[in-house]
């Protein structure tokens, strides 16, 4: 059952029903502009990952800014952005399932649509999924990296898998899906750097096997929220695949030397009770703000940390001379991890100098196949 | 958007899309019954907790083997049960904020309704919505019995906040509610029968107190699947309040003597990459199976372990001569954490004897508000 909106526009901040997802507009649209502005020099085009926001409202404002697309995970996602009006979408993943692959076939009558694959049989099926829907799909090769997950590896492993794509008379050989997932999070600047300068090497000389091999590259993709300036600046991506930075969490802001972005999400929650000394109980547990990327912070409160986290209570522990907010007030909290967050609410209220501007469904939300 | 069903009635399996939520109802049933003859001799009366399941369908058959009623923890939760046929209803939490209130009090047309309260501010927020939509609404008073969440002390606090309920003209006072969450989950049944004998004092003195001021306590309720052996054989609970025993959890079969269930929830996931060696990729997640307990175990198949969870992808590990299953392949996951788990999807899908039976939906998911 889809969930009534928690708000209407023109209501105060302080008047949203709780707990609801918050979308600062000022520091959103801010992050969007910065990361425009960021990409315009390097040649890199911005393929947005709607893995995060979940939208197709926040998706058009990206490709607005000179996005070129957007990048999904799963079929249910790719579905909500095309008939969302999104004209191009990558799934940065596997789709494994005859019927997941009839689906993202069915819908290149209304967008662009390309998968990744990372085994030969995965080719096979793409091939009879795309013969099945009388298309030409595009097909990308994934390639490990470094984060140890899927891909296979870079060099004759993925030039063999492209001949085999480029082999198939319903495919078409789009490039190579190049992710570092592992590394958007490494603390260090010069971890990240080190992570990325080895991504890039592998994938520059897949490039050039697949070049020597009269197969030419499109598509280089890959790049997060915490590493794609690397990216950007490498010569050899061409696609950057950040999402989180629309948002930002507060894991992002742990790295040293953190992703130039505002935070912009937020969960507002309600002080539910203050019975026990010490304690003051919000109305979002780990149902309403995910813990695992860590506990949310309590944004612009100092003295209020967000200690313990259940199904529906969070437990703030009032530390060093903070002053307990009354029962009822609503509190901003920063998630631990801004993905999972989106995915636990049906709604976006978008808030801009304390007031209501906008709703906009999480129209992707749950998007499980 | 809700999502559409990942399956049909008569379908194998192995042919249910994923990541979907399977409900084997063989053992589900099972549970059901057990529940109840265990209960049948107490005294005690289950009034289930539907923060756990989510679904009217599934609290009728509680109903249908002797449960008195539903425990929910949301305003939204209580909408979804009275809406799906459910006659009685305890929100066993605070609802704070007018709007929640008026949402509960317009239920009372079509359900019995109850609320706790563990604030003075919020007996007064309640008799004024009560007054506003003309009825009288049964409040109890939350006390901590050792949570150290919500709740006022036991004893003269409690009994002063009866008081004051007893004496507003449009509310009535319904009891006691006394759960005891962090007791669940103590390993050694030594620790959660001393924890539960604590609480149980602390009730029987304060429900003694209430006596002495002519204040009858109707409900005395708590207990979870963890303990509720304690309460409903210590003469002073008179409702039981358990959730998770109908599914069990990968966290409550660690428990030393665990709760006499069986494992009747699960994640059906796909393996969607084997590029890496000795390693097995599903297609879920924290976004599907949430870890805040802890990674879920894949069930019958020794060998696979779960090791860790990124958004979208769960990485297995083949460890002690596992073998790895094919790509395509689907394998049960058994969730860390039933609770929130339930909470990600729109659908049960209930399968019994490897079939497709029934399509339940999680009507009260994402109930936030």
């Amino acid at each position: 059952m889809l969930q009534p909106p928690p708000a209407e526009p023109g209501m105060h901040e302080q008047e949203i029903d709780t707990p609801a997802l918050l979308l600062d507009l000022d520091a959103f649209e801010h992050n969007l502009d910065t990361m425009a502005a960021l990409l315009a020099p390097t040649g890199a085009k911005l393929r947005a990952h709607a893995k995060t926001h979940k939208s197709a409202v926040i998706a058009r404002q990206q490709m607005a800014r000179g996005a070129v697309g957007q990048c999904v995970q799963k079929v249910a996602e790719a579905e909500a952005l095309a008939w969302g009006g999104i004209p191009d979408i990558l799934v940065s993943n596997q789709v494994v399932g005859a019927r997941k692959l009839a689906r993202l076939v069915a819908l290149s009558g209304i967008a662009s649509v390309a998968v990744c694959v990372d085994d030969e049989v995965q080719v096979a099926a793409c091939e009879a999924a795309a013969e099945a829907g009388g298309i030409r799909l595009t097909v990308l090769v994934e390639i490990d990296v470094g984060a140890a997950r899927c891909g296979v590896p870079p060099g004759p492993p993925a030039v063999a898998l492209a001949e085999r794509i480029a082999a198939s008379p319903h495919l078409i050989f789009g490039g190579l899906q190049a992710y570092h997932g592992s590394a958007q999070h490494r603390r260090s600047p010069e971890e990240r750097a080190t992570a990325i300068a080895g991504a890039t090497e592998a994938a520059r000389r897949t490039v050039e096997q697949l070049r020597q091999r009269g197969l030419a590259c499109p598509i280089v993709g890959g790049a997060g929220t915490g590493t794609f300036r690397h990216e950007a600046a490498s010569g050899v991506f061409t696609e950057i695949q950040a999402g989180s930075y629309v948002f930002m969490d507060a894991d992002y802001a742990r790295n040293q030397d953190p992703p130039p972005f505002r935070q912009s999400l937020f969960v507002l929650a309600t002080v539910m009770s203050r019975a026990i000394p010490g304690v003051c109980v919000l109305d979002a547990g780990h149902k309403a703000v995910p813990t695992d990327s860590g506990m949310p912070l309590v944004a612009s409160r100092p003295g209020l940390r967000y200690a313990s986290a259940s199904d529906e209570h969070g437990k703030l522990l009032i530390e060093d001379g903070g002053a307990a907010p009354p029962l009822g007030e609503k509190l901003r909290l920063v998630p631990g991890h801004c993905d999972p967050t989106v995915d636990r609410y049906d709604w976006y209220v978008g808030v801009r100098k304390g007031r209501v501007e906008c709703l906009w469904p999480t129209a992707a939300r749950g998007g499980m196949a």
